[in-house]
């Protein structure tokens, strides 16, 4: 064991504040790194806020972060796929049982008995898991990904959630050249999808109720932006749409966006609404259409998502903090004032 | 043009009433038919009480029944898949613009230009296009489907609509044997899912709120019988179901049957219930689950789900009705009182 600084908050009402924690040494298969950058997700609010009580009960004290990069320090014995001074990160999983259906299929981010980067059972150490707010961490090397050299470090930290969690559905719903996909809610996740979207070689639509974003969004790479409280502009596109990706996390009407789905047609949630979304079955019924939901994604399709986003230069747009403001940074955060996520540089928490 | 006794409601407040309309002669490539039997459907009570005007408003006179078979008596010059004798079905739709992606691809239920049974605009006569409660019909060839020889007619009604509506989406999503498919609502649409999904060779669980329905349920070919409103018995079943097929109108929680997919599990909609649903998006999130809606489905699916049928000896279980007992039919429908399907003997409004 040995121990490292961390950010915590210590109840759901607590400001995060600085502390020590214990990490594990790293036995034959772990990979210690030293944290450069962390990502601040929407969730690392909601959980250490204990806002998902109900489904995920948060326990105290709680270390967020799970949009981690670094560099190896230390790998075990056995560690076949990274080597000391590699840059490395980790995302939402840090252990999984490795044996169930879901696990065999790659789809570890499915697995019932996965461990959580923050907040689940610490089978070492006893105890929850401890997040990326921290100057390392040491984590099983099957849960370790590589980091594409040509990436901005800060800017490449937000991959690890907001990145996976859009690319995933984006590749799993087909979206390629030749389709038409939309993206609702240009925050953290949503400006991804649309960089995504893009990239595949995708028409891509961003709906935004703010005609400010209107000019960012075509700069990420939209084909066309919809003022979504245009019902004008709205009903152009009815019936159009293969894949639309619903990234706003706050109630809204999903119905409008049903309806602009062609026969077939998918729109995925990825923002989790505290409050249930009212669902029309008409929308539904008349076009064969579906609504599904998608979280995060496996280590083979995030390490995938690494190396799509190394090939053609992609990472997010990001804000970099120092650890001691993030606290502001959440304040920040519940105003959807970050454009498009922060990166806490932990150069800062080291100096403390 | 020749005359035909039909029943119609002539306003949202008016009973069915005995009256005579108009049908065209057949043109070369028409099909008339006499209607032996015409099944009743959730969709002609709404309809005919106006009770969809948000998205189908209706036009009255309005001639419900879209649940129809009967006889050949003539046939057009340029007619070919039928001849005068043979038994013939026709469904929800009577024509569509045949050119559309849609129709191209076999799946004239999407079509925009889709003529419905009733209440669509009939090019041919003006006014609007009169259903099946009626001693006769006259439907271009396309729309015309075979009745297998070994079905009882009255039976063989309901499958034009209950039975086409729960065929599709279990066939679309790929139930078959060695899959867990789910129903749920054991009314006119639940019982032909029940009948499919065991005729298809899956694992087929009925959920129902009545115990007084677990016998039937099993006689219909359930494996399983569950309480929906034993919570326990539901926990037993989750992230289990690679489909459900809800069949329910009315308003129930959708939540509590998602949690019961498995990963990548699909629940579609068939029923239309007239408020919103609440949708909770975690139970999406948590197994990339889906929840989509489905109506009717194509002709050639059609003819495929008659011919599967004929193949397997299913039908309805269906209470046969005089045409003028369709008032006191709506009632009971109303209380859920029928196993499972009216059908009506269309000799009662011939000896009127």
């Amino acid at each position: 064991m040995f121990n490292a600084k961390a950010y915590s908050a210590i109840s759901a009402t607590s400001p995060l504040a600085s502390t020590v924690i214990a990490r594990r040494d790293p036995s034959e298969n772990d990979v210690q790194i030293e944290i450069l950058f962390c990502g601040v997700c929407h969730s690392d609010l909601h959980y250490s806020r204990n806002e998902w009580s109900d489904v995920m009960p948060a326990v105290y004290p709680c270390v967020p972060g799970h949009e981690i990069v670094g560099r190896v320090t230390k790998v075990g014995s056995a560690v076949m796929k990274l080597k000391v001074g590699d840059l490395a990160g980790v995302g939402c999983m840090v252990d999984s049982d490795g044996s169930c259906p879901s696990c065999r299929a790659g789809l570890e981010q499915f697995c019932a008995n996965q461990v959580l980067t923050y907040g689940s059972a610490d089978k070492h150490l006893g105890g929850v898991t401890y997040g990326g707010y921290s100057e390392s961490i040491v984590v099983d090397e099957r849960f370790v990904v590589s980091i594409p050299a040509n990436l901005s470090l800060a800017a490449a930290a937000p991959l690890l959630c907001a990145g996976i969690t859009t690319y995933s559905p984006l590749r799993h719903w087909g979206v390629t050249k030749g389709k038409k996909a939309g993206i609702v809610g240009l925050g953290g996740l949503g400006h991804m999808g649309v960089k995504f979207a893009h990239a595949l070689g995708a028409h891509t639509v961003v709906f935004t109720t703010s005609p400010s974003k209107v000019e960012d969004a075509l700069r990420l790479g939209a084909d066309e932006v919809v003022l979504s409280r245009d019902a004008n502009e709205m009903k152009k596109h009815v019936g159009s749409f293969d894949f639309i990706l619903d990234a706003v996390s706050a109630d809204h009407d999903i119905n409008a966006y049903i309806q602009l789905l062609a026969r077939d047609g998918n729109m995925t949630l990825v923002g989790a609404p505290e409050k249930p979304l009212s669902l029309s079955s008409f929308g539904l019924l008349m076009g064969r259409r579906s609504v599904s939901g998608s979280p995060i994604g496996g280590i083979a399709e995030t390490q995938e998502m690494l190396d799509f986003c190394g090939a053609h230069n992609i990472a997010a747009d990001v804000e970099v903090i120092a650890m001691q403001q993030i606290n502001e940074a959440y304040a920040r955060l519940l105003k959807a004032d970050v454009k498009y996520r922060f990166s806490i540089d932990m150069a800062s928490l080291k100096a403390e």
